[in-house]
């Protein structure tokens, strides 16, 4: 039988795309869960947020990624969004718009279904850092129904 | 116990990047399923679409947001497709490939998990204006199990 | 009642944003689960790998698409992650981390609720040929409950 465990995680970034990898607590919540098959929805609070899976290594997560988003989202540009309200995270929203704070991952036998330099991380792309929550909301069979 | 429901929600678009909120829709749409645990996925018919989330605001959703799209996927470029059809929306294609048609939102004791400036939004990137129809598949249970 | 099939569908590509009409193997699959009513979660494994809906037609995925990522993600370009490693996909783990590896895509009466011009498919990134794997794993109702 299908079973629904929603769960929240917490944790506190450093912003300006901070890119954190959140795969060993999704992999710790799914084990109390005792879930079999199912998926995990990693959904990101917030509008500066982003999920996405990307190989952690430091070239692209200190790096690259960050460089990629400049071009095409710059932090230091005249958005609408800053005149408006004074503020200066116009670029974070549109980093986070079009990366997307969600994300739908499958497990089988207990063990999500990740390449193995495929890791599920979140992105902070707010310019300052914040205290985060992610929901995971799992949706699976704790035993297979023959 | 978990049941699915399916429902479809129909509006009018303006296209070319038209930003149009349907938090409220999805919002009365759940409370007609009564389901208090559970996530809806909202996916977009039509392959000049798009689905997030953003904080729905003047600046982001009339300005900023269509600048960007236009910086890496221009209306007016002279693309294969708008060469080999006649057509004219090949960038709204590109816009709708990359952004994405389809999101998973969890939510719990009735309300979705959604950050205060966090809204869900349907982007008509065609280049005119269309009547639209997004899928709202609520999936979770009407009364926690014990 | 609601169950789980999870499947695995593999084949080779060409690499450099190879991309593949999925769509007939997923219908193929769903209709072996006899389910009705529910959603399908398309997984791809492997963190240089794309999954969206695009109009699959040879204008969109031989050239334009192509066209965009090179603009904001170009495969020769010297890439801190190509430099640690040696490697030469930095490009395709950026093309993928932005395009996402996930997408869940509703199914009414047995049919994916696709527009006419909107198909299903995965996207390798990679700079060479590959073997892939994506999960589909169906969510749904066999026969409606009433």
């Amino acid at each position: 039988m299908i079973s629904i465990e929603s769960k929240t995680i917490e944790f506190s970034t450093n912003g300006r795309t901070d890119i954190i990898d959140i795969t060993d607590k999704i992999d710790a919540e799914l084990a109390t869960t005792k879930m079999l098959e199912g998926n995990v929805t990693v959904f990101a609070i917030g509008s500066t947020t982003g999920i996405t899976t990307i190989e952690y290594e430091p070239g692209l997560v200190n790096h690259d990624l960050a460089e990629m988003y400049q071009q095409f989202a710059p932090y230091d540009k005249p958005y609408e969004h800053n005149n408006t309200w004074g503020d200066d995270n116009g670029g974070s929203h549109l980093r986070s718009a079009l990366q997307g704070s969600s994300m739908t991952v499958p497990f089988i036998n207990g063990k999500l279904m990740l390449g193995t330099w495929q890791q599920i991380v979140f992105i902070d792309f707010d310019t300052r850092s914040r205290s985060r929550k992610v929901v995971l909301q799992f949706l699976g069979e704790k035993q297979e129904d023959s």
